[in-house]
């Protein structure tokens, strides 16, 4: 990935010209600015604080090749992917990158350069992909002596497969293509697909519980752990897969979800299935958000939902359409269509099946009957397609808005179906006060993307114009507002971005003070030092 | 529940002649066997222990009534219904029963009477329906100067029901049968069926990590609970119902199956399903349980399990079988069919269907054509209706055989779907071995009655003529003869019975050292003093 924006060096994704258009409009984008992240060189960078006697000592366990602290690794060690650190990046003010960054070849030599860490108060912040939106992998130092990134690439092996059992072991390092790559070649699939996938990992999914594009069908990171192995400073824990138990509290999910801070998740074993042999994904409109969401709690509930599902408002789906719009003749058709049914100014939503051809094609019939009972309209294969083809184009697009003076966010709750309405309203209306009052009235678009049968979640993204001179300030009081808004209208404060640094006030708010308790006597006892991923899911 | 053994006074489940003699020339029972239970007023009970001031701190909280110690109801406290319990309540030996038992009306009441219990350092024993067979609400006194049994049948309110969101919350003390008729009211079930249903509440069900019969297609309670409260002597955690949450480790999950040694669980938001219109079981018969298990796979694999699935191996199927025997032309022409079909000494599976008529059409058909081609013949109705009738049935005939000098006992476990026939061997090898060599030859059935993609749960039930003079060194040596194969061949050391007492000393086995000691943590922040359900959950 490259080191200030999301993706491979060279692969941009341009905004279509029409699109700048529309947003420079709507959103008051000064037509003049163009700002670029400055080059590696010129990057502010403090000289690697890390003791000469523990780089020899961690370098001893890995290999010198593996404690590394050139700038390129370190600058790309030093933050996440969520709008703050996008600003960073491309400012190139980078005084908190890692001191170094360590790459260990096992769980093994993981325990090893943990003890070392902890006998020299060393701040250690496990790194997958490095794609958090949260804050996640940022390395705080504040009060230790020095922190290494512990980059877990080289954990990238496939453990086993067991394919009666429909169960993977493999370790945290190994990337979703690559993941996906070596599964496929035994006939099974996670089926895990986050947005980040190209760029996120196993262990990174587990620790952050993930959910992905398909999770409605395939199930969330968290459903899919069936065992796992954390190695912590104070010892190790191996939760032996069982398919189900009642032996006591389980300690598994304490750890899926840990974000570093308790220890090193190795690896997992996670459920897999049969690679789907048949893939349909299809269009349908609605005349309205409400009818929509309605419509598709009813099929959920009635055990009748596709593997993928997203339902965009109509601000999403006035956006979307537009920045896709190639005017062509059919495409008028369609709109003229639409016109016609009452579902101008609609929403749109994306279903997708996958599995055994006839299996596709039962349920398939089974969710439309309902659909259409539910006032959706069938929009055929191409918005499908469309989708499929973009899924994972949003990251990208956020370097293209902000080469030209746009801040754009994201963030997601979840809530029940009776509270959907209530918090849908209370967070499009803190980000919207909180922005207008700046100056800067935002755009703000929101998609359902998961489906339970108590509830859904809600996806937002917002643009507006960036305060070029405080974005940071500006990024603050829109997130906290919203963050606000959720706390105080029953949605969780995040339903697959994680905590991190930057929900970490928050989390009380969700599970009590007593709650937070329990887990920093989890972390006292695996972590009794306190080095690992300092600042993060823990409030202050 | 009568206080010597399972049901209400009057409600006693003979067993028929046929199987008797059958059982007793099997067994070797002596047929001059015959032990009755003590009766109420010669069971050897000690003073209560309670210190008066504190009894009275205890009644200013719940009222003077609420605080009792009169032998009924301290007997009806002194144990649950595990072969143990039942050995020792018949013998009338109860010097262990508990000093008093407390009733709160109230989650608030719950929370003062912890603290004066912390304070006078008297033990607490959360105790719901009193029907844990592993040892659970022993009122276990070491160390401590007293010990009360908090009954919390008080605690019976439904507190909401959102239609919507299909969930309810519940209070921790309602019975299985006034739970689902309060639900019923407002169209809806939580399908949540253990075989001890009857007499067992929704807190005992979250504190254990219950399964129920129907939880193929329902859930296990683990599952099903959204939010709950939990009192502990050191604050509260109430984590607030969310469907799905990457807010870090899962809180919840630490207290789902915490068997009251963390706290009591005074309320839950469970998540219910709209009442099925339609109800169709039946019984299908395969060649071999080693044909019906893979059968179960392809079918849970394929999503197109039945609510209620449960395989019998061989020998339950020939025993239960014989004790239903009717010997009437219908029956023998069905037996000369499976002959012929190749099913003589097969196996029998009965599988059940709950939802709309259409959809209960739909599935049925849809799992019988997976079941057919797994080898398996369809038996129509009749044995799903009598297998409906009988469900709860189990626990009765457990008083019988003890009177007739029959030990009998079940225990249960999960594992893989590769590993099950392995781990089924194991167990069955295990059990027969240690009941053999001490001249008791067992008859041990066993059946898969929990299906899931990557699993299923192994059910045992064994019988042998009963040591009379040393009854429990028997049961302790063939229940740990079973646990240990348990443990040493993949499995769980409990599905759905929980850990309680009985099954502590193999929790390290299961979750690691480490693992058990992230409960003791969460215990010392919880619980400080130590009060909470002692001995049960964590190894001495």
């Amino acid at each position: 990935m490259r080191w200030w924006g999301w993706g491979a060096d060279g692969h941009d994704v341009a905004l279509p010209e029409q699109a700048l258009a529309m947003l420079r409009s709507e959103l008051g984008l000064d037509p003049s600015a163009s700002t670029r992240p400055v080059a590696l060189e010129e990057v502010r960078l403090g000289a690697s604080r890390l003791d000469r006697s523990v780089r020899e000592r961690l370098a001893r366990v890995v290999g010198e090749g593996h404690v590394r602290d050139d700038r390129a690794v370190r600058v790309g060690h030093a933050a996440g992917r969520s709008y703050p650190d996008l600003v960073r990046l491309r400012s190139g003010n980078l005084a908190g990158a890692p001191d170094a960054v360590v790459e260990p070849g096992s769980a093994d030599e993981v325990r090893t350069l943990l003890a070392a860490c902890a006998d020299a108060r060393v701040a250690v912040v496990p790194f997958g992909g490095g794609t958090s939106v949260v804050g996640g992998v940022d390395p705080v130092a504040d009060g230790f002596p020095a922190v290494v990134s512990l980059d877990l690439a080289r954990l990238d092996r496939v453990m086993a497969v067991d394919r009666t059992s429909l169960t993977a072991t493999l370790e945290a390092g190994l990337f979703g293509p690559e993941a996906e790559r070596r599964l496929a070649a035994e006939g099974v699939t996670l089926g895990h697909f986050p947005q980040s996938f190209e760029y996120s990992t196993v262990g990174g999914w587990v620790a952050t519980r993930s959910a992905g594009q398909a999770s409605t069908g395939y199930g969330r990171i968290d459903e899919l752990v069936e065992g796992l192995r954390l190695v912590a400073p104070a010892g190790e824990v191996a939760r032996r897969p069982v398919p189900a138990t009642a032996a006591g509290p389980d300690v598994r999910e304490l750890l899926v979800g840990s974000e570093g801070v308790l220890g090193v998740i190795c690896e997992a074993t996670l459920r897999v299935r049969a690679l789907p042999a048949a893939r349909r994904y299809e269009g349908w409109s609605f005349r309205s958000f409400a009818e929509g969401h309605e419509a598709l709690r009813v099929m959920e509930q009635g055990d009748a939902s596709p593997d993928v599902v997203r339902l965009s408002d109509e601000e999403e789906t006035r956006l979307s359409l537009a920045l896709a719009s190639t005017g062509s003749a059919t495409e008028r058709a369609g709109r003229a269509y639409l016109r016609m049914r009452g579902h101008e100014g609609g929403c749109l939503a994306i279903v997708g099946f996958e599995g055994e051809e006839d299996e596709v094609e039962r349920r398939r019939l089974h969710t439309g009957a309902l659909l259409r009972a539910g006032g959706g309209v069938l929009l055929g294969r191409k918005p499908g397609a469309a989708w499929l083809r973009g899924r994972y184009a949003g990251p990208y697009l956020r370097d293209a808005l902000l080469d030209h003076g746009a801040f754009v966010e994201t963030l997601e709750t979840a809530t029940s179906w009776s509270n959907l309405p209530t918090l849908y309203a209370a967070v499009g209306d803190a980000l919207r006060k909180s922005l207008s009052e700046r100056g800067t009235p935002p755009l703000i678009m929101c998609h359902v993307s998961h489906l339970y049968r108590s509830g859904a979640s809600l996806y937002y993204t917002f643009l507006a114009r960036q305060q070029a001179d405080v974005p940071l300030d500006q990024w603050r009081a829109a997130k906290s507002a919203a963050c606000d808004a959720i706390v105080s209208n029953g949605g969780t404060i995040t339903h697959h971005h994680a905590i991190g640094r930057d929900h970490a006030k928050w989390l009380s708010a969700e599970i009590g003070e007593v709650g937070v308790d329990l887990i920093r006597a989890a972390k006292e006892r695996l972590d009794p030092v306190g080095i690992m991923n300092p600042g993060k899911l823990l409030p202050p």
